[in-house]
């Protein structure tokens, strides 16, 4: 059998990350045999991935199966549902992998009623592509990863401050991927003062995502690199109520509380489906330690940095009980030239 | 082609660990495409890998070709030189993996003296086998591996002194091994008072390793655990003159200065090859500063223990520039269960 689910859920892979707060779908039309349309959700706002392959397929939908990475939507949101698009194009059958759980009203129930042969063949690959989709919608709030690059024994920096550098270049050049499959990334105002970052995305065609500055005093120092591109819009969010922008680019978000809960909200309202944290000590213990982190990206260099440990990347006012530490599960392993990167899931 | 060579190598590292301060040799005999003797160096003092396999084929040693994971010695040791034995045993052919760097007269050149055909095969395989061995023998010390089980930012406990447990079943499972593996295991007075451990090899066919404490003050408790079993001897290292042991089977070694090259010295004169540290913060980070390490272990739980981070594995009281910190090499990473083991070389 040939695996056109399994090139469905390709599809989606391909576009993760471009598709802002709706999640990466693909899909497959098959017709006697062959593919006759193929198609990804590659922007929100714009068609779906069965639209897509559907309009690629034209006439030839007629008695076909289409293989889709998620249930196919029933709902008019910003586009019509594409159930009744499969519908209307004479699809007979309907195969998809994950069941979307954010809908009121299924798909899967919508196409039967209209006498479609309707399987859902579930698959832990598109499972993981989807987890955190479901839990981010569910909670209206964006899809978190906390990146963090430290020496075996956990520090940013030696206690002089020194961080340049303590990974190698290719965990660079994974930051910068990683950058592009996010729409914002999140720092502190310490790290811009620190490293006076550009925070881009500098691969061939990488998307830079837009840069967040959490301060909650709101002392900020303009003079620094990253406010200074007009074409490079930046958003401070503080707690200081006096903070004026001196630029039209740079933005000021004034919140009572800045913890990750309302910063997140100010995030999804805004349009932000994924948002990367990369910051220093303070902002990242924040967020590692809140349950709304999804994901955890933990570059380690083989490397000892001891001293003191004042830019050990994890800190915690309180001691907390083994069994309350936040947990994670490690999802992947991999070499990076001599650095190790580990992928971890919050649990 | 057979990999006959290859097979002598396996041959050794089945009995890595247990050669003390010898060498884990294999040797495999072939005549006429068969295998007819084989052998391994079990015990420092008894017969070598090559005389094993060579009583082993008797008569048909002669014409026949041996592959051995090491130069043959040509040094009368604790027993006669191998490249003697194989040229009366009417070898004609030698193929080995290593040069032994450590002898002065090459067995080599004393078997080509001899009319005997004779190739030097290098294989990365072999050559990780006998690195530490090389640079300990050198220097007269016993290879040392440290071993840390901590959480992701780098603790072995929180701020309260809570280890049991960070790490998982197969981690621990995987400790006796390394402790099997080591003639000798090193700890601190601290970790004895905290953890009031035994130090033993759980395991199948385990064996225990000698057990040393290293107790500056020499301030001793005699009546932890460790100090119980009559059966169990245990060595004391420390810089008090005035500590006595109350039993016969705890020995005292008073050093003026307990630095990690004195302590190494006296365990290679006690006829230690290969010294496990499982200690904590203090010890732990002595060894691992030092260059006399060649093995650094490394465990990490998936969790976050955060704090102020006084079980931090690694502390110093200088700070080091970046370039100047110890760098390890990553050999290997592999999953226990959820947690995730780093093997690293000491740079």
């Amino acid at each position: 059998m040939t695996n056109y689910l399994e090139y469905a859920i390709s599809l989606a892979e391909m576009v993760d990350g471009q598709t802002g707060q709706n999640p990466p779908v693909g899909a497959v039309v098959v017709k006697d045999g062959n593919i006759v349309g193929i198609g990804s959700h590659l922007k929100q706002g714009e068609a779906h991935a069965e639209v897509q392959a559907i309009h690629m397929a034209s006439e030839r939908c007629k008695g076909a199966t289409i293989y889709v990475s998620l249930e196919p939507c029933s709902h008019y949101g910003s586009t019509p549902p594409c159930a009744l698009k499969i519908i209307e194009a004479g699809i007979t059958k309907v195969v998809y992998a994950t069941k979307d759980v954010s809908l009121e009203k299924t798909g899967h129930d919508v196409l039967e009623d209209h006498g479609i042969d309707v399987t859902y063949r579930p698959s832990d690959r598109a499972h993981r592509l989807y987890d955190s989709f479901f839990k981010s919608k569910s909670q209206q709030k964006p899809i978190v990863t906390v990146k963090v690059s430290c020496s075996l024994d956990g520090k940013q920096a030696n206690d002089h401050g020194e961080s340049k550098w303590i990974t190698n270049k290719k965990v660079k050049q994974d930051v910068f991927r990683l950058r592009h499959e996010h729409d914002a990334i999140l720092t502190g105002h310490q790290t811009v003062l620190a490293d006076d970052p550009t925070l881009t995305t500098r691969i061939e065609e990488g998307k830079n995502p837009k840069r967040f500055i959490l301060s909650r005093k709101g002392d900020i120092q303009f003079d620094q690199q990253i406010y200074q591109d007009p074409t490079h819009p930046v958003t401070i969010i503080t707690e200081n109520e006096n903070l004026k922008s001196p630029y039209e680019h740079i933005e000021i978000i004034y919140l009572p509380k800045c913890e990750v809960e309302q910063i997140l909200n100010v995030l999804f309202e805004r349009g932000i489906g994924r948002v990367l944290v990369e910051a220093g000590p303070n902002v990242s213990s924040q967020f590692l330690t809140s349950s709304f982190t999804n994901q955890f990206i933990l570059y380690y260099a083989p490397k000892l940095i001891g001293g003191t440990g004042q830019y050990q990347f994890y800190q915690t006012d309180n001691v907390n009980p083994l069994d309350q530490t936040p947990q994670f599960q490690i999802m992947n392993t991999q070499m990076l030239d001599d650095n190790v990167k580990l992928t971890l899931k919050r649990k």
